[in-house]
This record gives structure tokens, C-alpha cells and sequence, in this order.
């Protein structure tokens, strides 16, 4: 334990991320500093989100470079604690980055519970259950017997907003990438259907799904899927804006939906974006809510896993060709 | 009084209206049934939002077609009432159609007071008034300081909702289409800015003009407009979608504005459409506070008038094409 393997930024996609837009390196290993923490990356998760980070000022993560080591959340064990609160042996989640260790200033991370699967602290318990959580209940909040679209269905919040509105009581309706995962959705995480936007007559499909149109949409895609629920609101819908990814993993991300803002106005649709930080201070009611419906089953946390560090650039690529289905894991080290 | 004069709609337009697309007919004066009133138009507003309603499908007004009369809103003398509630002699508004009588149920008229010109019943005490007060205040919900931005600020809706927001202390700012209809927002309505957006550094000009960018963005246009505010909206910004006139007077309406979703996410804005209809229940409180701030003075109410039943067309025209500030009215009779 000297050393730390990286993964830095290569070269800044101009196009689709490609592997090659990453490097591994090894690097002495950091010693904490005063109010410092060292930890060992237990696993990582990788999002779509970071590839909008990826295009600079796009996005609210910052200004990407290359040589610097990749960003993310990952899980991680506590090796050395210089600061308050945290012991050696805990269980914490922060800013890990691509890399086996992290060192640095303890603000950010969290001590998390140790009895779960680690995993599920960058899943369901993580980022993404909070963003389904309080993205579908506050911004789009449906009623029972509502329809509720979903695009992205299968991906790593979709999933779990479909599953917490069959719960809630509406009528569920995922959008997703190929008949394996429609199928998945509605055969095993309980969806009332499912349609392949990837299919010629995708709008035929679509309607017929939605056959009393839409009453929330979570848009996690942009693009032509957004365009077409616009179409298919119910006056007094809500569409939450959740991502794009549909326009991230390019440098020319197309027009904006024909139907903004006189479908709007004649449907009186409320379309609202939200990023999950504002939720903060909640945080903890949502985490308690998630966590009860997962030990009743009543909700089930999809994962695609990747093993070893070095295996991170493939699995974001994966994730942004529609590979993965749930949560995209990269296991580290245990 | 046997005869009634009506324009009727003898085209639907393709691309941008014209005068040709109506003709004036004289046809025998009907007498009301039971149950009916005959009215005699005393004064007709245009709108712009008339003009999506000639696209068909594209509207909430449902689909028009060649051979009936022009639809509207009028004030309108009764002139023999056959409906209780009604006498002759009451000024009333509601769905005159561009005819000089209009004849039909009484459902749909209302009694208005007479002491003030009927012309502010076709503008600031009518829907124009109403869609400025409850959007901006239940929509956009401006507080004191935020700055407003209102799209076509010069228009109908657009040269109200910037007064309502300077009298409740917002900083305003209003785009429009020429230098002239700038200065008056500027020293005759109390706008603090206005930029016209047909100056080929518009982008500049707005970005000066807005220098705390924006809290509240009332669009009356979309398109380009739309496009550039979004690029200007504070965190937790709100847009009002109140008509897209960039979009009536075309029959390809550009694609949307590329800010859909991302910025929408990445500042937290809300973007949402209303129709004013759903605030029946309240017109009576906001029509009680836009009469207040007219008597004070505080708010002030343009028009451009046209006279003779037989000039609506191009009053439309020159409404649709830019040339017209405020309420645009035709003076039937009185």
C-alpha cells in the first residue's frame, strides 16, 4: 500500500466517449493531512451525468481537464482518519474519484451503514434513489390511478421511479432501448408497460401504452422522447426534468422540442428541472422510505456490475450505449 | 337594422395572413329565440393567439373553416333580450364574432359596467388584463427586486404584465420590435429596460439589459426569444408560457428552443403554460385590483384603434406583422 492506481482524463471527447479517452496510472500514495481522510475505494458508480461533465460549461459540475483523475462517487473503506468523526474501519461515501484511494479533506463524506451491500449506498440509498425519490413525489407528483411515463426505464433512476409510482398507486409506463428491458420492467419490477423507442412505429407503440395519456413524465432523455410525451400530456401535466442524456454523449446536441411552449400553453403543463442537492436537508426521510420499501421487496434495486478499476471507462461507455441496465457498478476492491 | 354585416373567413391562410383571407357579407338579421339576446357590437378586440386558432388542430380553440363568421370578443349593446338577466340597453361582452349583431344564447355574455370606455372590457378589464395578472402573479410569482422579463412588451398582454410587476416592485425589462415601441415601454409605462430584439446584437443588448439575469420570464413569443432568456434564468427561475406569437403566423413553426431540457435541470427552472380560463372563479378579484391600479393611475392602458367593421382584417395584419402597440380594437359602432 504505496501506490494508487488512477484513472485520469486522456482527451476530451469531441464526439462519443470512447475507452481511450482514459488512462490508468500509478501515483506514491497521499498522506493525509490534518482534518484529512485516506480511504480505499470500495466500489464506484458511474453515471450518465457525467458525461454532460465531460462537455464543460454544459453542465453544473464544472469545467472538466484532461490529467486530472476522473470524478466520481464511489463507496469507500476509511484506512486513516485525521479527522473528526471518522475512525479507521468506517464505511463512508464521498468523492472518491477513478481510483483505488482517496485522500483528502473529510468534508463531503459520509459515514454510511455497514450491514448492506455497499453498493446499494451508490444505488437505491444513493443519489439515484434520492433523485427518483424526491424528483417524482415533490416535482412531479402524481395521484393514484395517474399515468406515469418514464424515460430511461430501465436506467439507474428510471427504474426506481417506475417501481415508487406503482407504489404510490399510478399506472406505469417505462420508455427504454430494447424489448429485453422493456420485458424486465414489466416482468420483473412490476411496470404496467413498456415501450422499445428504438422500434420504426415507436409513436404508434407509445400511444397505445398511454392510452389515457400522460399525467407526469420524468424525463431523463431530452430529445425525441421528450418531444413525444409532449404530445401526450393530459391538461395540468408535469414533466420533471431530470437529464438529457440524449444530448450528452455528442458536441452537437439538436433542437429543442417543437412542442416548447405552445403545447404547454394549450395542455397548461408544468415542466420543471431540479438537481437533487436542493433536497439536502430531506434527505434522511427519503433514505428511511427507500430503505423500508427495499427490505419489504416491494422495491428492487436493478445493478450492471463491472469488476476491477480498471474496467470503469468500459463501463461508462457501456452505460451511454445503452448497455446497462439499474445501477452501473464498478467493484474496486473486497 | 334588417341587415347585419359580417367578416367571414374565406381562406385559411397557408403562411402568413392577409386581408384576402377574409370577405365582409351582408346577410337578413336574425331575432332571437327564447332563451337568446340580439346584441349590437359596439367595439371588437383582436388577438394574437386568434391567429393559431385559424392553424386548426395547433389550438385550443378548436378547428375553423372557410364560410363562418370571424370568431371574437366584443363589447356589445343588447338590443333585445329574450334571456333572464338580460334587458336591452345593457352593455355586455362575449363572443360577438366580427359581425356588426350578433345573435345566439345568452350563455357566454356578461353585463359590464358602463361608466368607463367599453374598449378597457376588451383590455385591462378583460382577458388581456386577466392573463397578465393571474400568470404573472400565479405563475411567475415575481418578488419585490427579482427582475421580470415580458416577451412582445408592447402588446396586449406584454404592456400589462410589465406595469404589474413594477407596481409590485419587480425590476423590468421588456423585449419588443421596434426602437419606438422601446421607448415607450421605457418613459411612458415605467419599464426600467427595454431591448429590441431585431437589432443584430440583440443578444448583447439583453444580456446588458438584464444584469442580475432573470427570475421571471413571462413569454408571450417563443422561439428565439424564449431561446435567449433561458440561457439568462436564475436558479429557480420561473417562465411563464403564455402564447408563442413567433409560432400563429407560419405553418412550420421553428423546432424548440435548445435549452429544453438542460437548462431547464442545470438552473432549476420551471417553465409552465396556463390557459386564463381556469382562473374563472377569481377574474372578479383580479378584475377589481386592474380597475384600482386604473383609477390611480399606476397602471396605464395603450391601444391602437381601428374603425369600421370592415377594418378588423388589417388590424389583424397589423397586429400579426408588429405595426400595432397595446390593445389592438375595432370601433364597430357608438
Amino acid at each position: 500500500m504505496t501506490e494508487n492506481r488512477q484513472v485520469i482524463i486522456a482527451s476530451l471527447p469531441q464526439e462519443s466517449l470512447g475507452v481511450s479517452d482514459f488512462e490508468v496510472r500509478s501515483v506514491p500514495l497521499a498522506q493525509p493531512g490534518e482534518g484529512e481522510l485516506l480511504c480505499e475505494t470500495v466500489a464506484l458508480t458511474v453515471g450518465a451525468g457525467q458525461r454532460a461533465g465531460l462537455q464543460g460549461s454544459a453542465s453544473y459540475a464544472g469545467a472538466p481537464r484532461t490529467g486530472i483523475v476522473m470524478g466520481g462517487t464511489g463507496v469507500a473503506r476509511v484506512k486513516e482518519s485525521r479527522a473528526p468523526g471518522f475512525s479507521a474501519g468506517d464505511l463512508v461515501v464521498g468523492p472518491t474519484g477513478w481510483q483505488e484511494y482517496a485522500c483528502g479533506p473529510a468534508k463531503g463524506w459520509q459515514i454510511v451503514d455497514d450491514e448492506l451491500d455497499p453498493a446499494h449506498h451508490l444505488g437505491v440509498l444513493g443519489t439515484n434513489g434520492l433523485t427518483a425519490y424526491f424528483g417524482l413525489l415533490e416535482i412531479g407528483k402524481p395521484a393514484a390511478g395517474e399515468t406515469v411515463v418514464v424515460s430511461a426505464g430501465a436506467g439507474s433512476v428510471g427504474h426506481l421511479v417506475g417501481q415508487i409510482a406503482r407504489i404510490r398507486g399510478s399506472r406505469v409506463v417505462g420508455v427504454t432501448g430494447s424489448s429485453a428491458k422493456c420485458d424486465l420492467l414489466v416482468d420483473e419490477l412490476g411496470f404496467d408497460a413498456a415501450v422499445n423507442y428504438k422500434e420504426s412505429n415507436f409513436r404508434d407503440l407509445f400511444k397505445s401504452a398511454t392510452p389515457d395519456r400522460i399525467d407526469v413524465y420524468f424525463d431523463n432523455t431530452g430529445g425525441d422522447i421528450l418531444g413525444s410525451a409532449l404530445f401526450r400530456m393530459n391538461a395540468h401535466g408535469r414533466i420533471v426534468c431530470c437529464g438529457a442524456v440524449s444530448q450528452y454523449d455528442t458536441k452537437n446536441p439538436g433542437a429543442g422540442p417543437r412542442g416548447v411552449p405552445g403545447l404547454l400553453v394549450n395542455n397548461r403543463v408544468r415542466m420543471e428541472g431540479f438537481l437533487i442537492f436542493d433536497y439536502a436537508s430531506r434527505f434522511d426521510v427519503g433514505r428511511r422510505q427507500l430503505r423500508d420499501w427495499l427490505k419489504t421487496g416491494e422495491l428492487v434495486e436493478k445493478r450492471t456490475e463491472f469488476s476491477g478499476l480498471g474496467h470503469a471507462p468500459e463501463a461508462f461507455v457501456a452505460l451511454l450505449s445503452g448497455r446497462t441496465t439499474g445501477t452501473t457498478i464498478v467493484r474496486v476492491s473486497e
